[in-house]
């Protein structure tokens, strides 16, 4: 286990394989091939220096007659956690914010239009322990909360949208606390916030013991960089949640998220990219890594004696096309910020060619989860054995 | 292209890694390890003979202590046209039906239980003609026809459920024709019919050109080795046709299809393993292999000169269980079948396990997919650039 933990990527294996058989497996498995974009030498060498990985990629797109190209950069980050969890809550949330603006430079620098990080990104993915404190002081408002004030900073400086999933602390509800994306606009203006539809109750994924499926439906974020939004974490179990960022007209959806273990690795990779196929966008998956370890033991819920980390928090983040082709992954088990160039004009290009969204038959579905909702519900089965 | 139309498949050039680095790969790419099955000498001995891929796997399954184990064995064939498309109809059928006895007594010797052919498994895939005559000749009653008889003593004789995706007939409706696949219980009767519900109009897919959109919704057919669905072809690019089967208590849905090329290759290991894994339940991609040529060219609407084939269908046939393991594929080249042994007892194992019905917000989603059917739909959009 602890080897399998610790090997870097796929992709480093799969170049093991001969020109010919890796070009093959590589076209079956990740579809057409991406191409690279060139960044200034100073970032790949502060990226070397800050020991953050750094991908950069493209996505062909044809161009059209009547559209003008609609190029942005999309910026990934993952990373791990900077000091233990033991430190103060204060301190672990500075040393969160040195290492945003070290990335956040870094993508500017590549010239990232939107940049997105993990789920719950300013803070240990604490939730395997159920304890309450000191975990809940990291909750803050969504609109006027310190993190949000630190990024709408970075935001004007490098004119660059932000995407900020934090765990949120609604005041006006009864200080209630919900998993939550903050966008801010390239002007350092707070656009918006959407809170995770989705919560677990699966391994020491213990998010339903903190806060309750969100109620901000599924918004769009219209931006000066195209129609974006975020489908936090386990939403990217729910193809339903998809779609409906995909009907309310989103053209990037961002999955920051926090998994671990050989139960979800080989879903990593099927559920966002699946996502990007038949709903016609890109999509961003965005990984936790490293090992996060807690100061009181904790059970699993599986039979394994008490211990104190949640696993292995695999990286791997990447970016779908909606033609089905994907980046190579970020690693396993690094810090790594992942530029990928896109055009949002392919979006449309892929609905005409595959016409996903013209054979989509709403109506059919919309009467049958109607009915499907109903306590008399009968199911349509042929045959009675 | 023409070398990577003809190289075998992926899993033969990943077993070219070393023992350690093939295993880290296909831990990722494949999920949780599935296990050899053995079937009698003479079973393995016929299928050389036949030039039939012969690949038996079974999936592991825990045991639960009330619910008695539900193994059952799936029978996958993917096969070639066996005489020329310039033959006449009855030939081409009977050559068809020859080979289809050779699978299925191949399947029976592999204790088979559930039998699934390819897409319109009785004919060349010819909708890329246009051509109305002869190829509207092989269209036939679901519940009357020769094909369906022809099965239907295969089925007694073997006891086994065979699932035969044919042209239909309806000569109650004005004589249309449809996409759709019979399904024939195990003592040899008819049990029903599903009629393809999503029409693709891609590339050389003109199936539009002869068939409407399924008016049959989404059946499951409860046969007494557990309940079974069928989603043809292209409904496979729709997360919601898979759903809707979920929702009526498929256990094991079938995905018979004809698929071909580099753009549609990458999706195809994608697609019906995201559906296993968001439902619940086993999935069973089929395609049809090899490549078709017919007398009069055509064209395809991308440019290309006309000619005389659709391309290469690359097989690849797979089972993907509910915890989003895999089987390795069928070759991209030759006949083939799969058997994969599957305990049924999984789909609850896992929906209890990761909870995606549990969480699933349905009433959400019916109130949205319900909103978006109406022509003043408003999207969720925040923010106006």
């Amino acid at each position: 286990m602890s080897d399998f933990k610790q090997f870097n990527s796929v992709e480093e294996i799969l170049k093991k394989l001969s020109g010919g058989d890796y070009e093959k497996v590589r076209q079956v498995i990740y579809g057409n091939a991406v191409g690279k974009i060139d960044v200034p030498n100073s970032v790949t060498t502060r990226a070397e220096l800050s020991n953050i990985e750094l991908q950069t990629w493209s996505v062909p797109c044809p161009e059209e007659q009547l559209r003008p190209p609609r190029k942005i950069r999309l910026g990934l980050f993952q990373h791990k956690i900077p000091v233990p969890t033991t430190s103060r809550i204060d301190d672990m949330r500075n040393a969160m914010y040195a290492l945003a603006r070290d990335a956040v430079e870094l993508a500017a620098g590549g010239g990232v239009n939107v940049f997105c990080f993990q789920e719950a990104w300013n803070m240990p993915f604490a939730f395997c322990t159920r304890e309450k404190s000191p975990w809940c002081e990291y909750a803050e408002s969504a609109e006027h909360g310190p993190t949000t004030k630190f990024l709408q900073e970075l935001s004007k400086q490098h004119n660059m949208v932000i995407i900020s999933p934090i765990l949120e602390r609604d005041e006006t509800h009864g200080d209630t606390i919900w998993n939550a994306a903050v966008v801010i606009d390239n002007h350092g203006r707070y656009l918006g916030k959407h809170r995770k539809n989705h919560i677990p109750r699966v391994g020491d994924f213990n998010e339903s013991t903190y806060y309750f499926e969100g109620n901000t439906g599924h918004p769009v974020f219209q931006t000066e960089f195209g129609r974006l939004a975020i489908n936090i974490c386990y939403g990217r179990h729910h193809p339903l949640n998809w779609l409906a960022f995909g009907l309310n007209g989103a053209e990037v959806v961002f999955n920051p998220s926090a998994t671990v273990g050989q139960l979800s690795e080989p879903l990593w990779g099927v559920e966002a990219r699946n996502a990007a196929i038949a709903n016609g966008y890109f999509t961003c998956a965005i990984n936790r890594v490293g090992t996060e370890t807690f100061e009181h033991e904790f059970t699993s819920g599986n039979g394994e004696p008490a211990h104190h980390d949640f696993g292995h928090f695999y990286g791997s983040s990447y970016v779908a096309a909606p033609n089905g082709s994907r980046t190579p992954g970020l690693s396993r088990t690094n810090n790594g910020l992942l530029i990928t160039e896109v055009d949002l004009n392919m979006c449309r290009q892929v609905r005409d060619h595959w016409g996903f969204q013209m054979t989509q038959r709403l109506d059919l579905y919309a009467e049958l989860l109607t009915n499907a909702t109903k306590s008399d519900f009968k199911q349509q089965i042929i045959g009675n054995y």
